[in-house]
């Protein structure tokens, strides 16, 4: 009955010899490879967004949170890529013009000005539906028990919705001119940016059955990573020039926004971002596997100067 | 780890013995009842719209055809409410400026006129995520298979995306002022209108464990009546005065916008609109149960006045 089509599977992708970032980036493609002679436009306007390269930080997680937990990585590409798909749905509505009305995203023109707005909105919209297509579809149940598929994209619809990322946006627009405290501040970056990185590192472990300990150590590294990313931005936004940081600097101050910086000045925040560091890497401790990778990646994102 | 909070679970509200409209209606005033200190104008203007006095055809069509494929329609109340809440978000994005700019709804002003432009885009944002959040929590899976529970998120994820409601929006808003040949005001109407009605119908078979004869004929009856709704729509829109029809007549002829009455005249219309809801009537020739809502329901839906 449904029409279940092409684009929804990645069986062949999945069953190549392939590196983490090639699963990822081949099977981005094939899920956005819709066509359609009236609204290709709509097509057109998702996949510029989806490939206008992005460092696939949350897929990445994804897939090696399954692969330390002992599941089978291609059986959580599909989570990998939803996740991807609702941060990017997230950006382009996020510049729209009544949000933060930016008309350059990663040195090119923002959906709305590559497109319009109208097509803008609608392509974050049916990014998000998306995602929860490939991440339900027949192909993605043919590898992944059908409970732990409905429990790792329950994750990522909680995640991203109202109690978080949504949430998140709600309150930094709030604050976007007015003080903020602390406890404040660090709501936003839990909502706005841990939310998410916290739904891809649980899916990997969901598909993978992990437990509830294992559950609660990732859970934990997200948190820690995310907020430190956010705090290390700040950061950067007051040390940085705009030819180093690739966007403009100093917008936080000049917009009156409270930030970690404003409020607790750069050498504590660096204190932080260390000891946030430091936690994130303690929590993999809770896991047997080979999580080299997690480590180095927690640690060069606190070091990260751009 | 993933917190379940008590929005989620409506065991006690499926469990009492009500009527289909009050399961509803009860069940979304649930799975909206979040709050915040610091977003709760999210969660306001979420539920400003839903409770916005919609008919809940939708949902009905999901309890019922559950029933009639002799499913137990409490376990598909979560599927009910999420259709819902979909085409609520979908209602706040139409309204907003950059897409049809509508400044009324059901005859109250639109979320963007009593929230924000910013509030409206985010509350439909997490209207969508909500409504996957609803299908896949465990209180939904402690009730219903979660292979069928997936499917029918699926359904639902791939009717409203794209392929489904958003691309028939793209092709709307396309020949908003232009001339559109009948084949593609067909698709225009099938896209943006039959496709989330087939995917109430779709995903109360789904949860009942219905085979496929029955998702066919289910799917025929919700394409049937999504096609002679909107053929009806547009008759009213040239036949019916401003006040029986509650909102501004004339306005597609104003618009120069090519419709069913513009291509075809009233008469053919109606006739048309008749034939598409005997084939609905016969779709349901398929179903042993009882019936009588589903033919009721397609016979008023044509014969409406407003």
């Amino acid at each position: 009955m449904i029409v279940s089509s092409d684009r929804l599977n990645i069986s062949d992708i999945v069953s190549a010899d392939l590196s983490f970032s090639e699963l990822i980036e081949n099977s981005l493609k094939r899920y956005l490879s819709g066509e359609d002679e009236h609204y290709d436009k709509l097509w057109q306007s998702m996949r510029y967004s989806v490939s206008a390269g992005g460092k696939r930080v949350r897929p990445l997680l994804t897939l090696e949170f399954c692969k330390l937990c002992g599941g089978d990585p291609a059986s959580a590409v599909p989570f990998a890529c939803g996740v991807e798909l609702i941060h990017t749905y997230s950006l382009i509505h996020d510049d729209l013009p009544c949000m933060d009305n930016d008309d350059m995203r990663r040195g090119q023109p923002s959906n709305h000005i590559a497109f319009s707005e109208d097509t803008a909105l609608l392509a974050g919209d049916a990014l998000q539906s998306l995602a929860f297509e490939i991440m339900l579809c027949e192909d993605t149940l043919s590898r992944c028990d059908a409970k732990a598929a409905a429990t790792a994209a329950f994750t990522l619809a909680n995640y991203c919705g109202a109690d978080g990322m949504v949430g998140g946006q709600v309150i930094d627009l709030e604050y976007e001119d007015k003080h903020a405290d602390e406890s404040v501040v660090s709501k936003i970056h839990l909502l706005k940016t841990s939310a998410l990185i916290k739904a891809a590192c649980l899916m990997g472990c969901i598909v993978a059955g992990a437990d509830s300990e294992k559950l609660a150590a990732a859970e934990k590294y997200a948190e820690c990573i995310g907020l430190a990313f956010q705090i290390v931005d700040d950061v950067l936004d007051v040390t940085s020039t705009t030819e180093e940081l690739g966007k403009p600097v100093n917008s936080d101050a000049d917009n009156d926004k409270s930030t970690m910086v404003s409020l607790l000045g750069v050498e504590e925040c660096l204190r932080r971002a260390d000891s946030l560091t430091a936690e994130a890497l303690t929590a993999l401790d809770a896991f047997d596997g080979d999580s080299s990778f997690l480590r180095d990646f927690a640690t060069k994102l606190s070091k990260r100067r751009n």
